[in-house]
């Protein structure tokens, strides 16, 4: 999607071909910077550090990380501790452990003369799918934004949590791409954007990235989404996801639950946008089986912003002293979601209905 | 309740006995400052600024702006003049229209010789006659912790929402009344605070109070509460109420609603704690009728807290040129509230449950 006016992807290789540049999100919205990546321990500390973040960019930044591996020590062992290292990144998203499972299956065939060229070969391959696949799940998502504006005939009024657009993926987004399919369409439509603390991605990249866009939004704190649902104010929620469950739970950025729980007591359609490299075929109950990832407690007692005189400035918003805990995501029950929006069309959220799309997937 | 040891109310009469000194509570946690209020102006400013806020606070600093009035003009047009003035300053909190209501009927009356004098001494007594009614509020809802505690035999957790301790009212506060009092009879007590995005009470304030008073807590996002309650980690929610209504309906900070939709769909408990006061007894439907006051965006899109360098610092969090909205309150539907404690004991959220416990008011 655009940056001033250019259209930019979220990862990209460097101009030797080898390295490999991401924008940096920890400075958006502020500043629009590249990072280069030229080690493993790059990648990892990228995506550690937030960096890039998102589930399928996290799964496509592992996949270059394995590459920049590959240049060090590509042997069966280097690519084994590679593996490793990125996996231990971030517990929550399970693209994370797909593309470095499909990276080292890859890499282990016999028949791989050299696994440098290969490595880049499949990252390179997994990028461009991720942004096909992102522009399927838009194209699918923006029938529902399309018949809700075909029904009520004004402005179609999109929730949305956290942030799960481009900056999320490589190009277009999960949550977003059906928001921006539609923009592109010409159904004319507007975003609440819920700020998302405590790391505030709704405020700074949800909004950033629709600003640059051209898409008309709204930035809301997290709380004010079930006024605005109980006002009649929002036709749709879609939200990403980091983890999905074959009965079709989804784990997603904590305080999605409670947008969930809002839009069934007001009777608004609530989807979740995701690639099937999220959904773990092999969890039954998300709540009791995802692992949630604790995150410092600085990120909800601190906050960093710009101020009057231009600076990025972190200061204590909490009484100094009180302890703050941080679950990162929490996962709304399959009972509230009214459909997955995936690459291959809208799911029912629940087995059969994602069998029904993933019948390769499902039944292995 | 004490700040550095000390017991201390958020609203006394100056040395002169004739000015008026409020905690500066939109200088906290960082700074123990009192604000001097010597016109009807001033105490209008503060309550519109926030250097005070919550509903019981609010309603004692207008009667003693009536006050402050009275002494430059206490002429029947003074006193409709200062009433207008203050009524004007927030629109939610019914206890700032009941507060004045009180104040124009009782010097209005005939006999009033001295409107000054008996101006002073109806806000004292409305002053104390708060601590009294938070004090019992703190009484009857001591006994729900208890039970919880007696039931499971360990720290109770509770969760809370925006700041309805001490800081919102003279002392005690409504929903914290029930925490103080259990902490001081032994009950093992441990307080999850919504940060209460977008002004920060929660993380500000009720981290504060509850820190200087020695009462266990941990500040968690807002998004978060959703996700304890699923993991069995809050025992009761207590929170406060700007204005309820004849039915039950409680209008609280906004974000409430959705962790009252989390408590039902988890099986916990979920109390609203308020004076009399804060029913509005002529209303029916909260969702229809209760005006919800409409914030200014600064508010979600800068944050203002302390740097590494000790100064108070505004920054801005949000991409720069995107909107934000700001309703300041929501509604909870009183299908949703276990109980609401009063002054007067818990009563059933409904017409009835009012009813019986305040039938000289709800018969008028």
């Amino acid at each position: 999607m655009n940056v001033d006016g250019v259209p930019t992807r979220t990862i990209r290789l460097g101009q030797d071909g080898l390295s490999v540049e991401v924008l940096d999100q920890t400075r958006l919205p502020h500043t629009v910077a590249w990072r280069r990546l030229e080690t493993v321990e790059d990648a990892a500390v990228a995506i550690r550090t937030m960096v890039v973040r998102g589930a399928p960019l996290i799964g496509v930044t592992a996949a270059y990380g394995v590459a920049l591996a590959m240049r060090e020590d590509a042997s069966e062992e280097g690519l084994s501790r590679a593996v490793a290292a990125l996996a231990a990144t971030r517990p929550t998203a399970v693209n994370l452990r797909w593309a470095l499972d499909r990276m080292a299956a890859a890499l282990r065939r016999p028949d791989v003369n050299d696994r440098v060229a290969a490595a880049y070969r499949l990252a390179g391959a997994m990028a461009e799918e991720d942004v096909e696949t992102c522009r399927a799940i838009g194209r699918h998502g923006a029938a529902l934004i399309r018949a809700a504006h075909d029904r009520t005939g004004r402005t179609v009024n999109v929730l949305t949590h956290c942030n799960a657009g481009w900056l999320a993926a490589v190009d277009w987004g999960t949550a977003l791409a059906p928001v921006y399919a539609a923009h592109e369409a010409g159904v004319p439509i507007h975003v609440w954007v819920d700020e998302t603390r405590p790391r505030n991605q709704g405020a700074a990249l949800t909004a950033f990235e629709l600003g640059q866009h051209g898409v008309p939004h709204t930035i809301v704190a997290d709380n004010a989404g079930g006024h605005l649902m109980q006002h009649g104010r929002v036709d749709l929620c879609i939200v990403g996801s980091d983890r999905t469950t074959a009965t079709g739970d989804v784990a997603n950025k904590i305080g999605t639950y409670l947008k969930a729980l809002a839009a069934r007591d007001n009777g608004v359609p609530f989807y979740a946008a995701l690639p099937a490299s999220t959904i773990d075929w092999t969890l039954q109950d998300g709540v009791a089986e995802i692992p949630i990832e604790e995150r410092g407690a600085e990120e909800v007692t601190h906050m960093t912003g710009r101020s009057a005189a231009g600076d990025l400035v972190t200061v204590q918003v909490s009484a100094p002293g009180s302890p703050a805990a941080n679950p990162a995501f929490d996962v709304t029950p399959a009972r509230l979601v009214t459909g997955i929006i995936t690459e291959r069309g809208i799911a029912a959220a629940s087995r059969d209905g994602l069998a029904e799309l993933f019948p390769d997937e499902a039944g292995r």
